[in-house]
């Protein structure tokens, strides 16, 4: 049902924003987490596509003097798509800056 | 509509679930722990109703030396409820023994 | 020996750090989520004291239009002390402004 | 000074330990985890080594009926070298089975 696609959907966005969040991360590992990011979403029930990105520029912005910082909301843009019963759904998470806010949004077909 | 109800429960309970699981529990701050997990959920959007259980038979179980554990998957039932556009929409966390698997169900109305 | 008890007084802190960074936080639950963060450092081995405290000033200049915000570095401090065959170390964990980092310093007798 | 070398390796362990637990793992990602994990502690402050096991047998006894699992405290081994002033400090992370509990160790020179 389509709703139980939604349902899954969310559950994937708000798990991975709240499983990353906090890791330290930096120009140099910034690849290595967005893939490990990806693998774990892609373990989950109903997944067939996950994709994270961590804006760089943002992470330029908060680089500590140790020239690294925590993983931050405003860095991360995942998009996931779960099936269920033939419904897809599809979940993105996206820093707004005028909220200042990690925004989750669905569509579904 | 309906989804984006379903789609906000999803985020609630995949929220909960990874952010607090690791933490240090005992049968002395179980119910404060329970009472934050709580206060975490209700500030998200939509939601009116959360209710997080620390189940204290698992949690004797797995204690350590030590008399405490990190709170786990098999440990936590919560029950949040998020209202959009008049759409109630119920998720419900719990450990599924038989799947080994901390299951979140929907319903919806 | 001193060495231990400083080597304890960085897990607690690290520990601490990496759990609740990420958490939905706001005026109306940080007192409770203060409390929570304390009661599981307290569960850790040696751990005589505990204190944590939520900048209230950074945690209204990050609220989101949601009226809250995820916990972020730049709002904890945290005071844990832990003693270890009579010697006692304390780690104090509090955010740097020149630095752009959540430093964390040890002292010890 | 030996006692700072020694406060770095705890926090390093306290927190890999923290942030990662609970992440989503089988057999497919865990690798890809362990260098993320890796990626991340090198981050830090003074750290000049940095080694993550995940158990591949106590993975197989806790894998859900999805496949995968909860990254969980008894599956973790990591090894941490921090170099402050000269000084070598060793943290290890090793499940005991005993106490049931992740205990972190210390060696110094």
């Amino acid at each position: 049902m389509k709703e139980i696609a939604a349902f899954e959907a969310g559950i994937k966005l708000g798990a991975l924003f709240h499983q990353f969040i906090g890791a330290p991360v930096s120009h140099e590992n910034a690849e290595i987490l967005e893939r490990a990011m990806e693998s774990c979403v892609m373990l989950q029930p109903h997944v067939v596509h996950a994709e994270v990105k961590i804006d760089r520029e943002k992470l330029s912005e908060r680089l500590s003097e140790f020239d690294y910082c925590s993983l931050g909301g405003e860095m991360i843009y995942a998009r996931v798509v779960v099936e269920v019963d033939g419904f897809k759904a599809t979940g993105i998470l996206e820093w707004d800056e005028d909220r200042k806010y990690p925004l989750m949004k669905l569509s579904i077909r």
